[in-house]
């Protein structure tokens, strides 16, 4: 094994959209595990759009635990042990860390966000995607908080990303309607196709997302899954029917403003239309993840989920990946491949 | 009894804040009942906010049902049957009519806004209040829809309305914190003395609603039960707790806009702080109403509920009385004595 560690640490809080000089690649040597302690080789890494709230400067109500200049970008990442004076962790096995971006991992394993993985069920990486936490939050976002019956229209911004492409399968197999948003037409035809969507737009191309939400939704929207926000959220509010749920997952076309902007007021509509609107993250449904993860390995057995990766390769690349994903380039979940 | 029925009918859709113009008063006869009729003297008519809505152009959504020019203002009104060809109304039985603002009302009888009243167990008058609309508003919206833990925090909107009113002294019964505003000096008083808030302010003279929401509620906002909108609740969702529920009852700061305002995007705050924000309607809740009116009526029994009322005297100033309630000249729930 190589005895150095390269991760990729934080340089400055990103005003705006996040540049390449944001991050730094550093070299530091690998740790040897101590007393209770194993280290794992990080064989895949996540990269989320949750992570650029993270960047911002601290705050009360951070979306999660918030970087400092000079730390190491936090987040997902799977591998395997290669060293261990852990009763429970041996040589080889399969595990989630959240050690973040960089290549090894020294843990005692605690924290839920560690954990051992079945490597026979699914490919390790699908331990940070489908059977992740974007896969979680897909299952617990429509089928907790928006609570769809079949026949219901289920739309979804964001719908060809990680978590979008997840949640329009799903909805199909509780028997909804379902029509997403994307940001490309061969991720529109992705979803309209392999991922059985009812209809689809590129949000690119049509700048009228009300009259595109009357051609794909024509029962207007019981259920909205928002990966987005800002004016496609607009929009779908003022198409969603009475009692209509809403979980708020993301807003990713707000992540990224130098300043944030105003728009309609929603709660008189909220009001009239009697919706319920709900922000979530995922981890609150935690003691819920072995049923979800069932289902989800169940469905993926039968084939009703399939999933895309979009893989980049070795650490030096995370931050163009990521700045990549901020920009809609990956189809479905994107990944870093390390070395 | 007299033979003219006195009316008042709108003339036209108002567009911003309406005007005296806008209704006009006019004299029919009064109807005799039909075999399975019944004819009603109203004593008193309400006055509500929700009002203002219908009477905009119709639309998919209307707040409630529409108010076309030419026809009766519509709404609770309360009174004693004074002609009865109906098995079950006897002359001289209270009852609640939903024929608005008119002296009399010939009905059959049918639909949930007809029905008798416990003369007994308050006023009659308390059935357009404490015990009507309002009452089951505050109670189904409050404990419901924010579900609020004894020692959270509850901020209220509209805290001396006929609604808000009702809402911080529930609140109380349930052992939580409770803050609210108003937009009088004497409102203030008002809640923070016989109703029993912990804390209050005018926000007609404080512009800095974040700094007052920080010194009226110190511990955050658990609940907030929102009847006007507008810039305070930009403030409150900016002061709301992780977790907080939202229940949205009115948005009397944007009724009388000429054209929708714009406010600060709301949804990253749901997001991060995990909020839930649910509009409602009461009559949503109606097959719960035995237990609300019973819960009402105890607390009121025992001195626990206490409310005011805004009297106007004569149908012919209903719709002044109207639009200075759209003002906030009221304190409590606003009614109309009938002659």
């Amino acid at each position: 094994m190589s005895n150095t560690n390269k991760r990729i640490i934080m340089t400055s809080h990103p005003v705006g959209f996040p540049q390449e000089s944001d991050f730094q690649l550093e070299e530091v040597p690998v740790p040897e595990p101590g007393d209770g302690e194993f280290l794992v080789k990080h064989e895949y890494m996540s990269l989320d759009p949750y992570m650029r709230g993270r960047m911002n400067p601290p705050s009360k109500y951070a979306y999660a635990e918030g970087q400092t200049p000079g730390s190491v970008m936090l987040g997902g990442a799977v591998g395997r042990v290669i060293a261990s004076r852990h009763p429970d962790y041996a040589e080889g096995d399969a595990v989630a860390t959240y050690a973040g971006w960089q290549e090894y991992c020294l843990t005692n394993g605690k924290g839920y966000h560690y954990y051992k993985i079945d490597a026979d069920l699914a490919p390790i990486e699908a331990y940070l995607g489908v059977l992740g936490m974007p896969g979680m939050t897909a299952y617990f976002g429509l089928l907790s908080l928006c609570d769809p019956k079949p026949d219901e229209t289920v739309y979804v911004s964001g719908a060809a990303g990680a978590v979008g492409s997840y949640v329009g399968q799903i909805a199909k197999l509780k028997g909804c309607k379902v029509a997403g948003s994307a940001g490309t037409d061969d991720k529109v035809a992705w979803i309209t196709g392999d991922l059985g969507y009812d209809a689809g737009f590129n949000y690119k191309k049509h700048a009228d997302f009300p009259a595109k939400l009357a051609e794909t939704c024509p029962d207007g929207i019981d259920c909205y899954f928002d990966n987005v926000g800002g004016a496609m959220s607009d929009a779908v509010f003022g198409h969603a029917n009475v009692f209509a749920r809403i979980a708020i997952c993301g807003q990713i076309s707000q992540y990224n403003l130098k300043a944030p902007e105003l728009g309609p007021r929603i709660l008189g509509l909220i009001l009239v239309r009697q919706m319920r609107v709900e922000g979530f993250i995922v981890t609150r449904f935690l003691d819920q993840y072995p049923k979800a993860h069932a289902d989800m390995a169940q469905w993926l057995k039968e084939g009703k989920l399939i999933y895309r990766t979009t893989v980049a390769e070795g650490i030096e690349n995370a931050p163009k990946a990521f700045l990549g994903m901020l920009n809609g380039e990956n189809t479905g979940k994107q990944l870093v491949r390390l070395a």
